[in-house]
């Protein structure tokens, strides 16, 4: 199978090169960079500098129309916006597009709108698009011909959230997500908030009330409720490279009588997914636990004092949180073993 | 003015030799520590290395008799537990006590041994003993011989939610409190998870859902309210040297009309206070713009969507947090200005 | 092929069960550990459990005795000075020994006790154990049945110097290595200089001018070199994870006359290499680029003001400058490919 | 007096802030910056949020022909090349003027040629300079109008070795010095570089072998030493927000009988030197020990296998390198306490 990256000059899009290369069943065929074009992979990115094929191959400028001759997949790691220009040609040729974008993540335009501020450049294409979440939509995925694969909050919220709410245990009501991000994260923008010396020895709130991801996680959440569902979330920089950390807090539903109601909800949804470890007696998440992997750890508590559920979850944003998520899903589309090249 | 530091070898202890070697109106009369008994200072310490009274002044073994004699207050800088077979003795010879452990935090001998395990040491010291929190108990700080400086996740908690909680703006009930503490913030403690390689890269909770903490914040939440209050508290570890950041989660009460009584709130409570930075516009907080100094930042936002109120503070744990509060509280307790040594 | 390790708590012992579960031709089948006797390598090492095997493989007391019918390969990754007491046992029942400590390190006994302090406790071993530097020693690795594996700081000195020197291009007077290390290469060790907060923000020079690993350069680059060599190395801790920086200055032979013997040199040492990156153009070493691989970069200048030459090295002090590197000695040992279970 | 700061939005700009805000004889009176032009300094930097100076002062624009008249200290924190067309108005109308920038410290235009690429823009004026090292140049700096403040990597370099060299106890040939920065002795650049995933867990050379402050380092050394003096010098970056860490390696000469004479030497130099810590016993220098202050800790070996001194410093770039170090010259200068500020 050939694959292609457009953009793959950002983190999510260097962690893709990283993947592919030691993926068995994949040739790194075409790899975009506007940035690195000419520049051998190796040369780019000196750590794959040891690599046969990154030695070779050598970045191009995006050409929409070309892509779609090279490659069977296609991950576009754009920014925010300019997916729809490549999705659209590279899908009528008969490519499959997987999009780590925000662009094809919303069912509705106009959640789109609200959230992006202007219309949605390829409403048409919305319908289509599958939510890259692989224990959630493994069989959408199968059959899919553009994967919207998630955001890296979104995931560290969703995956411990959904079988929760889904099997009715906690309400829908009065969620708060707590996040704490990577400076990685922020992907690979030259801006003054993210020099080092801006971010060590620095923990600062952003994006409070409203960030834009929201918009992706509240319609998931709707659509696995059955009913509206608006949450609380407030994410947070702290100085490290990879890792997203997440807390819940959950209120329980009148359904929930006791605890091992929630360690069977969460067995029987993820008790056999090779990316999901849900932790055992005193283990707490750590991010440190999960760099560089595709894992997501989930750990929950219920206090007595307060009623309250507390779920907490860590994964890192580069791997589960963007790039190893699309190549899972890659792996789902192309009949491969879910776990190849991830492990 | 003479002053002494029992256990001055952890970072508190540390960080009071710093803040008490540069006070106008003070003299650093005695440092006790086993660990260093007999070294300067200057060299137990080697970034004090060049200040004369750190040369000359060496540590001494601990002496509670002794203490009384070398100095007119007396800061504890001990582990839990401890500080009671120095106190009694202390304020029996008239020496002024502030004492930066938890011993004295609580009135309730019953919440201290329902969160410590054991029957207090010293009972009949409690009802003596004075909150150091000076923003909030400026006045009885001003006749106290004992004080009880508070922790660092408390005055990060309380300072933000006390002034709302007490002008009704805000309900006694859902409280969240979700903290980040830098590694400074577990003590100078020689254990396996403080090290650098297990800090570093690393994001994780702890203590959920039930830190020692919560029973001073509880306590004095509920003081304020008038009423039993419990709360959520989610205390993570991140790698920072210094710093907490908080973020609370409130719900408004039936009198909050709207966002401006909280900005008023805040500044009835907080306008004229030396070390409380209320944030403006879209500034929010971040322990970069804290460190090493005796300030809390403070910032809210109300969320249309959700209706919640979200507070967050950031401090750093062993200044505002631990050692710098209690030279505030010193400086108020012997009539000196309040930012004496503190700017 | 069955493998164990002996003291697997340490932090290149963690790295060889690692690169052991991953690898294609290996069963992990002993792991031993007084710390975490009894427990699962997946408790105990959160990291792994996600894997089945690490599920189910339990740390044992060490047992010497037992351990010879344990496996077929035996890793020792103890501290300094208790190798023998395993070496000599599982010699006798025919397993292979590779030590990841520095007792084997050594030909002289006398180097030895000069630098340790003490007899050798097993000298009858020093003949039979091989320098296990692959790239150097690939022939006598074939055969051997107890390898010494380097030192991190060896090896990110001699991989750069011996080819050098070997061709008689640098003098072997003069040498200084100026290397930067991550704290991990101070192993596990919970000591208060190792703690988040007094590295975190610190660089520091130790171990100045007679550091230990010395011993094991020095004779290898005297070997090298058919006559004493005697280097001066200074060591640095910086605020890294993992990883080695290391600097060396040179002084050019007579032989020297222009600077494409030093890059032919090179090349034809390191050419076919598959863990040497011989950096070119102005590409410089980064531990970044090597972190978790057993790769190491090589660069050099030749300063035209001076006349010296400089030749910088990056490898991950943990990987290539310990476990990677034993498990390289393993493949080339035990006949797989060099790379197994490495890329 | 009325001091200005020109360019104060990058590191040593607002260090500069820090310390002029808290001088007990300067009136903070002017700050210009393109970036923050109308903002107050409150705003721009909310670190100093609780200073009633910097709540009501104003970033304005750069105006050379306004200054003179605001100010009797101009300090110029300016990128090089520009100070000159600041300089030459303001020393016109009298104003005293610190440059922080490289522009005018050095006395040899050839020098400045080779290494900026260009002709010095205003060569009348560098007689006039005084290289503003407080230490080595202080009668000079009491009668200057015009001083060239020091380089970071310079004052690292110069101020252990110039005793040394005047007292012909070390070679003048041979010289290497070794040096670690922290990311914001790169300045406030917002390039790829510095971002904090590109810096956190990397160490890294650069500017190897000819860093452009080799220039001042030279002719210093070259002043000193009464004959050309060439050096080999490597600068490396590593995860610190400041401190720059150095080792010299130096050759004794004839005169050096013992090393009692080191000691003495720097003794004489730096005994009664109120920001030189001259290190005893086992004490090395850290740059953890030093972080916010004036202060340059020295330590030195003498190794007597190979018969070279090391000598050892550690600085906070952004104070002694560079803020701090001005603001000493400012009060030699005015005949301040020369600690005025500082402590």
């Amino acid at each position: 199978m050939k694959a292609a990256i457009v953009g793959a000059s950002g983190y999510s899009g260097e962690e893709l090169v990283r993947l592919l290369l030691r993926h068995p069943q994949v040739e790194l065929a075409w790899v975009t960079s506007r940035q690195y074009a000419g520049q051998t992979v190796a040369r780019a990115f000196p750590k794959f500098g040891s690599d046969a094929r990154a030695k070779s191959l050598r970045f191009s400028e995006p050409q929409p129309e070309l892509l779609g001759k090279m490659a069977d997949v296609v991950f576009l790691a754009l920014p925010h916006g300019v997916a729809a220009e490549y999705a659209t040609p590279l899908l009528g040729v008969g490519c499959q597009v997987i999009d780590l974008s925000a662009d094809f993540r919303l069912k509705s335009q106009a959640v789109y709108k609200e959230f992006y501020g202007h219309e949605h450049p390829a409403p048409e294409l919305l319908p289509r698009a599958v939510y890259g979440l692989p224990e959630i939509f493994r069989t959408e995925i199968q059959n899919a011909s553009l994967i919207a694969s998630p955001g890296c909050y979104p995931t560290s919220i969703l995956l411990p959230l959904l079988p929760l709410l889904k099997a009715g245990l906690v309400k829908s009501t009065g969620i708060i997500a707590d996040s704490l991000s990577g400076v990685s994260g922020a992907g690979r923008k030259v801006e003054l908030d993210y020099l080092f010396a801006e971010c060590n020895e620095s923990a600062r709130p952003y994006g409070i009330p409203k960030h834009r991801h929201l918009s992706e996680i509240e319609e998931q959440l709707s659509l696995a409720a059955g009913e509206a569902v608006v949450i609380q979330f407030s994410p947070h920089l702290i100085p490290l490279n990879r890792g997203i950390l997440t807390t819940l807090y959950l209120t329980p539903s009148a359904h929930l009588e006791n605890e091992n109601q929630i360690a069977r909800c969460y067995q029987d949804a993820y008790g056999k997914e090779p990316f999901v470890r849900l932790l055992e007696g005193s283990a707490l998440p750590d991010t440190k636990n999960v760099t560089g992997t595709n894992v997501i750890e989930i750990a929950w508590r219920v206090d007595p004092r307060t009623g309250r559920i507390i779920v907490l979850s860590a994964l890192d944003n580069i791997t589960k949180g963007a790039s190893g998520q699309a190549v899972q899903s890659m792996n789902i589309l192309r009949g491969f073993p879910e776990t190849a090249g991830l492990c």
